[in-house]
């Protein structure tokens, strides 16, 4: 990941004989990158963290990007937040009362969350106020997480508020971050995730942003190798979603269950909890358009190539 | 698909700062398109049918380009490869005998199918000569297909000659197509479907490219319906697969399993035959990386929008 440094919206727009175009290019993904037709640059600025722009796409709606990497556009955004959202959240063998959100300033994974109508209270630790800002003016549809009585917003270092943390507080951690490079790097590193580990209930679970199988395979092997050392005892496994506005048309997460101290602890890839729907006084949510307990069980499906490569360090 | 044209190589073509790129673009994914940095343009020639175009790519090695559109590349050509060929291979209750691939002209298919032991006939109805030529050429990994001593090649008009087969000849029919656009259009209307038909054994089974649903929904909605009318007392599936160079980063197989005249015909969605191995005498064969049974049964869960938009055509 040395190598690799932050983008800009700047460095993908190129104009061509049918408008504008945005290639989103990066060094971790060398060689390669989505195209997309740019109708309007809606927003630019540069926040104390980072690149942050909302353009206006023919095919993808508004699109949110970060240092110049796509983070979530209007026509799909659906199949990550559902994904990332309900795999740890149905997963629980007790339906959850306490969720922790850190990134996701965007609010996608709050909406999902909010579908939980066993959850007491959802913490969000976002470093990115502008983030948050530009959602709730250019994203309505996902920002609508942020409406919910029981969310609790916190603009601050997610790192610093998972350690301040009471031992035990979660039942369920979302990482919802950008990739492992820029502000977002420290959120794929050893001392976070012992942190989130303590924060978390016997049994409870992480499920952080896992890039992509086809592209990322070293990063994940890594990835799952460190998760393994610190959720001893516990399970760590992994499931992706497809999405066509990610790198390879896909991205993965990792699923990290604490031990429970008496047997071994639930597996991730059955789903215990229904399939949740539109949480109470909400008749303008959208219905689930992604997940399903089916979809769920497939998403810990890995091609031959991705299981055999990361064999050694998930449990299954 | 009437507004859609073929496009072609140049279209694509950009020079950039850091070199040349090549974007896909085509009506059938407006105002979206996969880009690669390009190495070298080794082969550019027209044939009687098409554009065909062979380039070195940085990140995913050489690609064959047909009307602009990307059919393949050296790196992940074996998840379509494999899955096109053994969903439907394994899903037979009984091993097959005798095989069609109709288009498959760079040869992978029939790699994929050598390795089936069962098989004794592999026929190929390729319209374009040139294509299996440029394999042959500048992707021997795949054309290495053409090498199987039960492999006959027909170059010829895939529709005329299943038109042209016996009633019952074929376990298995592999329609591995390019887009619904230019040369291939007619492969995804109804008079060759009802040839298949026609060609297959009672409970044979067609397996053919059918696009992608995050961007092609009603096409493959329009698709589903017109094979339910054709297989009418069998069964019509769907199941896809991740690829990054395919638009989305995924494709998708519309599977059609023949009335065999006693009850209900076989799921296609659970596998029966075991995944295949190495052909004899093929040391140099590659293991298979994209394809198992797990992957098989998890390829025709779809995602909750989808499934309710074929819900009506599809048999589950």
């Amino acid at each position: 990941m040395a190598d690799a440094a932050p983008g800009s919206l700047e460095q993908g727009l190129q104009t061509a004989k049918d408008g504008t175009w945005f290639t989103e290019v990066s060094s971790l993904w060398p060689g390669t990158g989505l195209a997309l037709q740019v109708d309007e640059v809606m927003f630019k600025g540069r926040s104390d963290f980072q690149d942050v722009a909302v353009v206006k796409t023919k095919a993808f709606g508004t699109v949110l990007i970060l240092d110049g990497a796509i983070q979530c556009t209007d026509r799909d955004e659906f199949s990550y937040q559902e994904m990332i959202a309900h795999l740890p959240a149905c997963a629980l063998p007790t339906a959850p009362k306490k969720a922790l959100v850190v990134g996701g300033g965007d609010g996608g994974v709050l909406r999902e969350l909010a579908r939980h109508t066993s959850l007491e209270q959802i913490h969000i630790a976002e470093i990115d106020g502008m983030v948050i800002d530009v959602s709730k003016k250019y994203f309505p549809q996902m920002a609508v997480g942020y409406s919910d009585p029981r969310v609790k917003v916190h603009v601050c270092d997610g790192i610093k508020f998972v350690q301040d943390a009471e031992e035990g507080t979660y039942d369920l951690i979302v990482v919802d971050s950008s990739d492992p490079v820029g502000p977002a790097e420290v959120l794929f590193q050893k001392p976070f995730f012992d942190a989130m580990h303590r924060a978390l209930k016997p049994g409870g679970i992480v499920c952080t942003q896992a890039e992509s199988l086809w592209y990322h395979l070293e990063i994940i092997k890594s990835l799952a190798a460190m998760c393994a050392e610190v959720f001893q005892g516990g399970a760590v496994q992994y499931a992706f979603t497809t999405i066509p506005t990610y790198p390879s048309g896909q991205i993965g997460f990792m699923i990290c269950t604490k031990a429970k101290g008496e047997g071994s602890p639930a597996d991730a890839r059955e789903p215990r909890q229904p399939a949740p729907g539109v949480p109470k006084g909400s008749s303008d949510y959208p219905p689930l358009r992604y997940y399903s307990q089916e979809v769920h069980k497939a998403a810990f499906v890995l091609p031959a190539f991705a299981k055999d490569a990361l064999a050694g360090s998930l449990t299954y």
